[in-house]
């Protein structure tokens, strides 16, 4: 299909944009977070309760599906919207993130990518037309170009080469779709070299993809290095088209991203860190195992509408915490994804209403507070 | 205060009965089950959650809270009901059960018991009175007192010495009570021998308390002995006062009991079963994990109408139990709970209409047809 990506408002003072991405299961607003649903589930949380929070579209694993339960069974179950009970649009990455970084003595050549699996050790192949082909057997609605993602601190030399090779395999992911009713994003990656950025934004961005993800950041590269990739990848990329950046970030790291005109992103961190105690919120850090919290009668954050903070003190979230409830999970959980959704929510309405730098600028001077609300 | 517990209706044909309970906190409707709380948490579940399920009151112990995070912190957060967000009745145990079966060490006087926590071996003593007391500062409705629960297998002479040192630690407990607006139970015992259990009824009857759980089975006894303890012991007990079977048991145990006269339960097994990969259905029992599910479009039950059947096919539970997401706990622990509600919702539907025996049947057929539902 065409895709139905309308900019219904830019910021004067930066690159930010509000967007609208109408898809096939629901319309998308941008800029937006995508919950992470690594396992056909986002951790702890039903999918009413994600709409609850104000979850627009999740992102699935290709990697984690492919190994388990298998696509053949996603797909015999009506595909992976029906199998896990979420109605709304999936994105799907190719997979190429976790072969990288989860997989274990993966062989590169030009046809795939030989891996054992995390789970079992069991040899596995996958080339970007079965990439993509896993993807369209989810019958998910927005796909991902199989890429490789050099680790951070490899020599130009393998960027540049890896940077061809990616090129090759999107033309080849490009060839091998059959769904014209699924959007495809090709992968920009170029390492920590701004040339290289640019040049593979512009080939990929020369083949005409639905979308382009940034990849390859968050890979243990400073804040400053990262935002300074942002800059030299984005302005390459179509204005009227989505710029989706994976798997960042910090709420820091998205508020600048949106500055530099970025309109997705998914990141693990607001459900990874919820299970591990520490809560994300507009003053900072909780970290709710900490003896101060005890005897705490204030929510995780007074000026916090979500159902955590409405409901429950510090002390009796420290007390599940420790005692290792799954409520602890759940709680910390529909905590931290509000204020992620609700953070670009604010986004979304500044931009709307003409106040970005205004919100940008609250943001940071809540931040600064550290932990004193202002109510 | 006084008792305010209305026997509503009687089945002809058995010792069943239908209640009304009314507490300061909420009317509880009987014969009822009660989801265990342990840690001031029914596990994995929110409140909002259990009274969507039906429950009318929960039960919290007593033992679990006192070693952490302490009666003092949850009666500075302004007592149990509001440190977990549950405003309805909530029925405490005395410990005793835990401090027999979870503690360590524990050696008993006619003072109390001291014991070492199951969690870091702190040594610990809790007398009658200070049992009556925890429970009076976690604000508690239904209040238990203290007893010996004798292990499977002693001696009758054992039986019997400490059913007078459970008797004298009730009147204790009896004395100790400073809140008139809670009901207090007495625990009988009595081992497996019909005549200590209606000894032990009797003098706890002629004490006088609010109602009477029966303890001291479901520790590994035969079902038939279960049953035979049952008609020793419920006779003996006033018609007009609820008889709560403590930790006791199967849908078929549940069915029995009431059949036999009892209004009250609590069980870990639904809650506990759920998190190890077992759903109990009325026509048996399910085991996720086993391979046949993987490819199984089907629910847990196809005439079920909870949450988890209507929007989960057993192959997605097997896939989320295989991969240990939290969702797999929270979706199997909905079935349970819910068939465990929905069956006393059943019983007590069928005593109001006067249809108990033809219930009971249809209970039992269901169970035989072993997994075939009949629809």
């Amino acid at each position: 299909m065409s895709i139905d990506y309308q900019i219904l408002a830019t910021d004067p003072n930066s690159s930010a944009r509000l967007g609208k991405l109408t898809l096939p299961r629901g319309v998308v607003e941008t800029p937006v977070f995508m919950p992470v649903g690594t396992q056909a589930t986002v951790k702890a949380m039903t999918p009413e309760e994600l709409q609850g929070l104000g979850a627009q579209i999740i992102l699935a694993n290709t990697y984690h599906l492919y190994l388990r339960p298998g696509v053949e069974i996603v797909r015999a179950m009506g595909g992976l919207h029906r199998f896990m009970n979420w109605p709304g649009p999936i994105l799907t990455d190719s997979g190429g993130f976790q072969i990288f970084s989860l997989a274990k003595l993966r062989t590169l050549s030009e046809e795939g990518v030989t891996f054992r699996s995390h789970l079992n050790g069991e040899s596995h192949f996958l080339s970007p037309e079965q990439v993509i082909a896993l993807q369209e057997g989810l019958d998910t609605d927005i796909l991902i170009c199989l890429d490789e993602c050099p680790a951070h601190g490899v020599s130009e030399e393998y960027v540049m080469k890896s940077g061809a090779l990616t090129l090759r395999w999107a033309r080849r992911c490009q060839q091998a779709r059959t769904r014209e009713d699924k959007l495809l994003f090709a992968v920009v990656q170029g390492g920590m070299w701004p040339q290289h950025r640019r040049e593979q934004a512009q080939a990929m961005v020369s083949m005409g993809f639905d979308g382009y993800a940034i990849g390859g950041l968050s890979v243990g590269e400073d804040k400053d290095t990262r935002e300074a990739m942002l800059d030299a990848t984005v302005p390459e990329l179509p204005s009227n088209q989505p710029r989706y950046l994976m798997g960042v970030g910090t709420p820091e790291d998205l508020v600048e991203a949106v500055t530099r005109g970025v309109d997705m992103f998914d990141c693990v961190l607001p459900t990874r860190n919820a299970r591990n105690g520490m809560a994300l919120t507009r003053f900072g850090r909780v970290v709710i195992k900490n003896a101060e919290h005890a005897t705490s009668t204030r929510p995780l954050d007074e000026v916090c509408d979500c159902y955590t903070c409405r409901n429950y003190s510090r002390s009796y979230l420290r007390h599940l915490y420790v005692a290792r409830e799954i409520l602890a999970y759940r709680l910390l959980t529909i905590h931290n994804l509000f204020y992620y959704l609700d953070l670009m929510a604010g986004l979304r309405r500044a931009l709307a209403q003409g106040t970005f730098l205004k919100f940008r600028q609250a943001f940071y001077s809540q931040r600064q507070n550290g932990g004193t609300p202002s109510v």
